[in-house]
């Protein structure tokens, strides 16, 4: 119950470790058409250029910024968390110049400050931000944002790696031009792929690029030989395989329970989750209406030492929750209710464990109240 | 029993699905250790800066060049075969030249060419080869060829996808700098890391940058606050915590067998599959002597369609054999005898459905005689 990766289910695991077969057998190509469709199922999306990097979301977040960005390119970022900082990283090594917009942790992006951002530059090629923040539980709007970006004239590139799965996504819907997100968030799949998808637009930006991508590994215009349309597939690099079962599973499960569904049953445990940790007497970071039901940043009770907390639920519990990262480091606790680990015994577990460390600690303020509180909300919903 | 990837143990799919952990969990720092002293031995180094990267080969390839080369920087770069030809490509993207020593496909890179463009250029930073070319399955002297970096101050930049765990790989003896390999050849986890291994005199060259890392990704001052010394691991990109599990078990695999007993057990198998390719009437494109044991370049009866023959394995034999790359499309199969594939059983399957399949087609040369002339040879052995 940390900021991911989330838990794997047995059907998932299973999946993994079925006998590997070559990257280029024509079983594989064909599961590999069934991993885009499904892709394009959970963004909500008709792209073309949609698939699974073969790396983690941080890559994934690269392949966003190599593939669209030539030296000399201005882009908005927009920094509210860890995420947004490491956007500016990836700009500045492309050559591009980053034009940032910052927030206070914890809040969302502040669209008003992004529209006198894109008012105030001339020539702005992207405008990027975090759709939802890991490292503080907060969700921007991203239908605002990319309504701006395409008034603007610039393209707009989305950081959803916590998002997908957990919260609606309609890529097409809100005209996102790029985005990436994580396998091992609320699509509950193991850790090392990154989903991405890419409107038409963006497509032939990358397609009509002057420069070579930075990268050869993240090229998309090489590793579009492999995951395109083209009978023949050529090799780029060898597909990480049995990751690829597993995505192709999880990608099944979430289609078996419905998108909105997910989204609905995460909205669920999270309000548990509230109202167990508010009768505790703690509380979160982030305003009701911007929370992510799938990541919750939570207050640490004073004079309490944050990490003695996370070890003691880590040896007696087998439970883990997440530190803060960055400006919150000491300040918060992350609770994940990602995907597979968003139920209702999850809630109930991380609630009695922390009220029993806490008390034994002689830290807890309503000791036995949050188990109660959260049961009831379950009994009357 | 193609190029890559090779059959996964039965031992190595349980290591993988076991439940995942978080990717900061102590547990879980502990097995990282523990596949740090694992890399070590199976590189036969001593060298710190080893660690699998979170991504396919073509990651560590990319590793290599973006963490070692600096815009400006004059690289030699050798090829004999499609690699040599990847690393050109990697080195100009990072904004440095890449002086060509191109070599026959299928022969060895030539020891007195470098030389001469080691003598002829200067302010080389690097010497870039291919120890195991996957995509002709010859072996160059990567030995004399470090002595030769060495001897002209340069550092050596060593390719082992296809060579580590199944011929002698000796970085600390050879005086290698930096290297990357696969998990998916010789080690028989799945794909989906790379193995890298940096001297400190690399090291120090990655540390002493003027420009920044032009990957936030594969930037290695950043991946070792997550992989280096420190008590406390920093959070850098999410590990692959599953496919971790895979290579420490396989790492753990080949430490059981022993580094030398698996170099004599891949050349024990390759002698077989030699004697039963050569009875069949079919040679190989490597001379003996440059022969890779793991990667099998065999050539094409006349008139014979080679996906065709391809196909069938497929279908008959649940076999696959994998094509021609690059300039011996449509001229060789790769027989690929690597890790956990490399075995007796392999070797009389591949040479009797061959054999059938060929013989089906009217193709076959000395039919019936390939798998005699294995079996000879095992139980003479």
């Amino acid at each position: 119950m940390g900021p991911g990766p989330s838990d794997v289910s047995p059907r998932v695991l299973q999946a993994l470790s079925r006998p590997i077969i070559g990257h280029l057998d024509p079983e594989f190509i064909r599961m590999m058409d069934e991993i885009k469709g499904l892709l394009q199922y959970a963004f909500q999306t008709e792209n073309e250029l949609t698939l699974p990097v073969s790396a983690p979301g941080s890559a994934g977040m690269e392949t966003m910024f190599v593939n669209l960005l030539q030296p000399g390119d201005k882009v908005i970022v927009c920094q509210n968390g860890v995420f947004g900082g490491r956007m500016k990283e990836n700009v500045e090594r492309c050559g591009a110049e980053a034009i940032m917009v910052e927030n206070t942790w914890g809040r969302p992006v502040d669209t008003d400050e992004v529209k006198r951002s894109l008012e105030s530059n001339s020539d702005i090629k992207a405008l990027a931000f975090v759709h939802a923040e890991t490292s503080t539980g907060a969700r921007s709007d991203a239908k605002a944002l990319c309504e701006l970006a395409t008034e603007h004239g610039c393209l707009s590139i989305v950081d959803s790696v916590t998002g997908l799965g957990g919260i609606e996504v309609d890529v097409d819907g809100w005209g996102i031009d790029a985005i990436y997100s994580g396998s091992q968030k609320c699509l509950s799949c193991v850790p090392g792929l990154s989903p991405v998808s890419f409107s038409d637009r963006a497509a032939e930006v990358i397609h009509n690029r002057s420069h070579k991508v930075q990268s050869w590994f993240l090229d998309l215009n090489l590793v579009m030989a492999y995951w395109g349309t083209a009978t023949k597939r050529t090799y780029h690099h060898t597909a990480p395989v049995n990751a690829l079962y597993a995505l192709h599973e999880s990608l099944l499960m979430l289609q078996e329970e419905g998108l909105e569904q997910s989204w609905q049953r995460h909205e669920h445990n999270h309000n548990a989750l509230v109202a167990g940790i508010e009768a505790m007497g703690l509380s979160f970071i982030v305003d009701q209406e911007y929370r992510l039901p799938q990541l919750n940043s939570v207050t640490i009770p004073e004079n309490v030492n944050e990490a003695t907390v996370r070890k003691q639920l880590l040896a007696d519990y087998n439970l883990e929750i997440g530190a803060g990262l960055g400006s919150l480091a000491g300040k918060v606790w992350r609770i994940g209710l990602m995907g597979f680990s968003s139920n209702q015994k999850n809630v109930l577990l991380c609630l009695s464990a922390l009220d029993d460390v806490l008390s034994r600690m002689g830290a807890a303020i309503n000791s036995g109240k949050a188990v109660a509180a959260a049961q009831r909300y379950y009994s009357k919903a």
